[in-house]
C-alpha cells in the first residue's frame, strides 16, 4: 500500500500515514496522537491495549508509519486540515526521538529566538514557521515567473569579485589561493554588464555585507531579488517593480491560503503611489537635501496605506555616484534614481544608471570619488552601451514584512550576523 | 512611436527598432548595416545620401535608434531571422563604441579564449555564445518547475559555514569579522536537516571548491541543482531524476529551437537504463571495487546511446560516509549509493543517506575517521529523522552538455577558476 498524505485523507478509507509525532494523551483506556506530515496533521486513536503498551517510550517527535482507517473526527483537533481523524490498527516506530531541546508543538512560540536558531531544523517543524518559508518559496517562484513571462534572462552572477565595484567597504574577504578577494555585496556591475550586452535579466542571488550592525534590520548573509533593463529609466524599471510585487502578492493570496491563515496576516494586493522627490518633501515636511527616516517611511505607510510608494527623481547628492543626473547633465540638480517603501520599510532602491564613461568620470570626481578606482567599471561601458535602470528586492526583506515579522532573521532559514556562523 | 523588437517586425510597418550594429557594408551608394537586439538580427539600408554622410564615424557595436519601413528582402542575411529587411530613413547614435579589442561578429569563434573572457560582455553578444545562457536559463526555470510541481519547497540555504560537514578538506575561507568561516561546498547537511523537518526541498545555490586543478573540467565557483526527499531510497530518487532532466530537455526542445539550431545541437529526449554497480562492472569488464573512470563513462554511452545511466548500489567502500549501507547494516558490502551518467560525464552523485546516529558514528570508525569531528552532523539526526535520499547536478556541467561544449566555462558567464577572478 502506498503512502497516503494527510491532506489526501478521505473518509472510510483504509491508509499508510509516515510523518512526525506532534502530541500524545493518553485518555482512559485510549491514546491520542497528533501526527504531522508536510501537508498537515491529523489525530490518530488507539484503543488496542497491546499497541498502546508498544508504545510506552514513544516520544514526541519520533517519526512513524501508522497503518489505520479514516473516519469522522467527534471533535476537530487543533492545527487538524480535515474533520476526520484516524483509527489506527497498527504502528510502525521509524525513528525514535531523544529528548528535544526545544519544545515543537508550542501553542505561541515562546522559546527564545536564539535557541530556536540553535534548532533550528526542529524550529521549522512548527506549522507557524514552516508557513514563512513556504511564502518566501513563492515570493522567488512568482518573481521568476512574472519576469520569465516578459522574457528577461535569468543570469548566473559571479559571488567572488576581485575588488568592489560599487565603492562599498564592508566586504568580506576571501583567501582565494594566492590572492585575495571578496565576497559580491550586489550583483550591480555584473548585470550592467548584461543589460548593456544581453538587454533584460533578472537573478537571485546571495550578496554579503560585512557591516557589523547586530540589529533586528540586518543580515550578513542575504539574497537579492535583481533586475536590470535595457533602453529603460527610473519609469520603466518602478512600473515592472509595481507590476511584479503586484504579481508575487496576487499569486501567494491564491496559493497560500493555509499559511495566511495560520500567520493571521493581512495582507492585501497593493495599490501604487508616484511621488516626486520634492512632492514627497512638502507631504512629510521634510527638510530639503535630507534622506528619509524610518520614521517618515512609516508616514508615508500611513498616509498611503497598502501601496508601494515611489519616491522619485531623488536629488544627486543623496544617490550613489552610478545614479544618472536628469538629462545626462552633470549639473542636473536631480537623479534618475528611486526608493520603494512598502508596509513602512524600504524594499528597494533603483534607478536609471550612468552608461556614458566621461559622465561617470565627471560623477566620480563630483563625489570626491577616484575615477581610477572604477577603472575596470568605467571601461565596460565603452564598447556600446543603452541607457538602462534596474533595481534590487531583498528576498528576506520583502518576506518579513509580506509574513509580518519583527525580526529579519525570522525569514531566513539559517540566518547569519555578527555572532552567528551556524548551523 | 513605440519601440518593436526585431522578432515582431511586420512586413509594411513603419517602426523605431533600437539596438547594436553588429556589421556596416558598404555598397555603390547604398549602406547596408546589422542590427542586433535581444530578439534578433535585421538588415537595414540607407540610401539617403546625407544619412550616410553622418554615419561615417559609425562603429561596430555602436547602440543606435533607427527609424525605417519594414520591406522584404531581396537576399535573406545572415543569421536574419525573417525574410524582411528595413529600409531606413533616420538614425539615431546612442552610444558610440570604441574600437573594439574582440571581434564580436566573427563567423566561427577563433579568438582566444582567455581574451573572450577577459572582454565576456563582449563575448556574450556573439549570438551563438549567447545561445548557451539562454539554454541555460531554461534549464534552471525547468527543474525548479519540475519540482514545485511536485510540491517541493523551495529552500534558501546558508554559503557561510563554520566547518566542513562533509569531511572535505578543498574549502575556501573567509575572514568572518573574528572567525574563521567558510564557503560551502555543496548544501548537502542543509538540505538532509530540511528533509528531515519539512520533507521534499530543492534548491539552487553557488558552492566552491578550493581544488588546485586548472582544467577544462573544473570550476572553483559554480552551481548546484539539489534535491532531498524525505521518507526515500536510491531509486525513488534516480527515478525523480530520471523524469526532471527529461522534463527539462523535452522543454528545452520546445522553447530554444531557435538556440538548438545556431548551435547545431544534436539534442533528444533521453531514455533511462538502470544498472547495478555489479552490473556495470560485467558489462565493461572492469575489476570489482574500482570506480568509473572517464572512459568507462564514455563506453557507457556508447552502449546506452542517448541514455542517462544510472549506476546504483555500490560497494559501501566507494562512497561515502554519509551513503546508507544496504538494510541499515553496518556489515552490508553494498550501498544505498548511484552515479549518473549523461551523454559520456557523470552529471550526478547521490543516494540514501544515513539517519540512524548509532550507524552514522559506526561507519565514520570504518571509514577511519573521527565521530568527534562530525558531532553536529550526528547530532542533526537524534530529534525523528525519516529514511532520506538525494542528489544534486552541477548546473554547468548539465548545460556544458547539453550545448556541447568541451569546456565547462562556455557554461560559465563569469567563470572562477585558478587564475581568474575578473571581471
Amino acid at each position: 500500500m502506498k503512502r497516503t498524505y494527510i491532506k489526501d485523507l478521505e473518509f472510510g478509507k483504509e491508509v499508510i500515514l509516515k510523518g512526525w509525532i506532534y502530541e500524545i494523551r493518553d485518555l482512559a483506556k485510549l491514546k491520542f496522537i497528533l501526527i504531522r506530515d508536510c501537508t498537515g496533521i491529523v489525530q490518530g486513536v488507539i484503543k488496542d491495549e497491546r499497541i498502546i503498551k508498544d508504545l510506552e517510550n514513544l516520544s514526541f517527535e519520533s517519526v512513524i508509519e501508522i497503518k489505520g482507517k479514516v473516519r469522522k473526527a467527534n471533535i476537530k483537533a487543533e492545527l487538524a486540515i480535515k474533520d476526520l481523524e484516524i483509527e489506527i490498527f497498527g504502528i510502525k516506530i521509524i525513528s525514535l526521538a531523544e529528548k528535544l531541546p526545544i519544545q515543537v508543538n508550542e501553542k505561541t512560540i515562546t522559546t527564545d529566538f536564539s535557541k530556536r536558531l540553535d534548532y533550528r531544523s526542529l524550529d521549522l517543524r512548527k506549522p507557524k514557521i514552516l508557513a514563512i518559508f513556504k511564502i518566501q518559496s513563492k515570493i522567488a517562484k512568482y518573481f521568476r515567473e512574472y519576469f520569465n513571462k516578459k522574457n528577461f534572462t535569468e543570469v548566473f552572477l559571479p559571488s567572488i569579485i576581485s575588488n568592489s565595484s560599487e565603492g562599498g567597504t564592508d566586504l568580506f574577504s576571501v583567501n582565494y589561493f594566492e590572492k585575495k578577494a571578496y565576497l559580491a555585496q550586489s550583483p550591480q556591475l555584473y548585470k550592467q554588464m548584461m543589460a548593456c550586452s544581453i538587454e533584460n535579466v533578472f537573478t537571485i542571488s546571495p550578496v554579503w555585507r560585512a557591516e557589523k550592525h547586530n540589529t533586528i534590520r540586518h543580515l550578513n548573509e542575504s539574497r537579492q531579488m535583481d533586475i536590470e533593463m535595457a533602453f529603460s529609466n527610473q519609469f520603466s524599471v518602478m512600473k515592472e517593480l509595481e507590476k511584479a510585487v503586484v504579481y508575487i502578492v496576487k499569486n501567494i493570496l491564491k496559493s497560500c491560503e493555509k499559511e495566511i491563515k495560520l500567520l493571521n496576516l493581512n495582507l492585501e494586493i497593493p495599490k501604487a503611489k508616484y511621488l516626486s522627490y520634492d512632492e514627497t518633501v512638502k507631504i512629510l515636511n521634510m527638510k530639503y537635501g535630507e534622506d528619509l527616516t524610518p520614521e517618515d517611511e512609516k508616514t508615508l505607510n500611513k498616509k498611503f496605506p497598502n501601496s508601494l510608494v515611489f519616491v522619485h527623481s531623488w536629488p544627486v547628492e543623496l544617490k550613489p555616484f552610478y545614479i544618472m543626473p536628469k538629462d545626462e547633465n552633470i549639473n542636473a540638480k536631480l537623479s534618475e534614481g528611486f526608493d520603494c517603501i512598502y508596509r513602512g520599510l524600504e524594499i528597494t532602491s533603483g534607478g536609471q544608471r550612468i552608461h556614458i564613461p566621461q559622465l561617470l568620470e565627471e560623477m566620480l570626481k563630483k563625489k570626491k570619488l577616484n575615477p581610477k578606482d572604477f577603472k575596470d567599471y568605467i571601461d565596460s561601458f565603452r564598447f556600446g552601451s543603452p541607457p538602462h535602470a534596474g533595481w534590487s528586492i531583498g528576498l528576506e526583506r520583502i518576506t518579513q514584512l509580506i509574513t509580518e515579522q519583527k525580526n529579519i532573521r525570522e525569514a531566513c532559514i539559517f540566518p547569519r550576523d555578527r555572532t552567528r556562523v551556524s548551523p
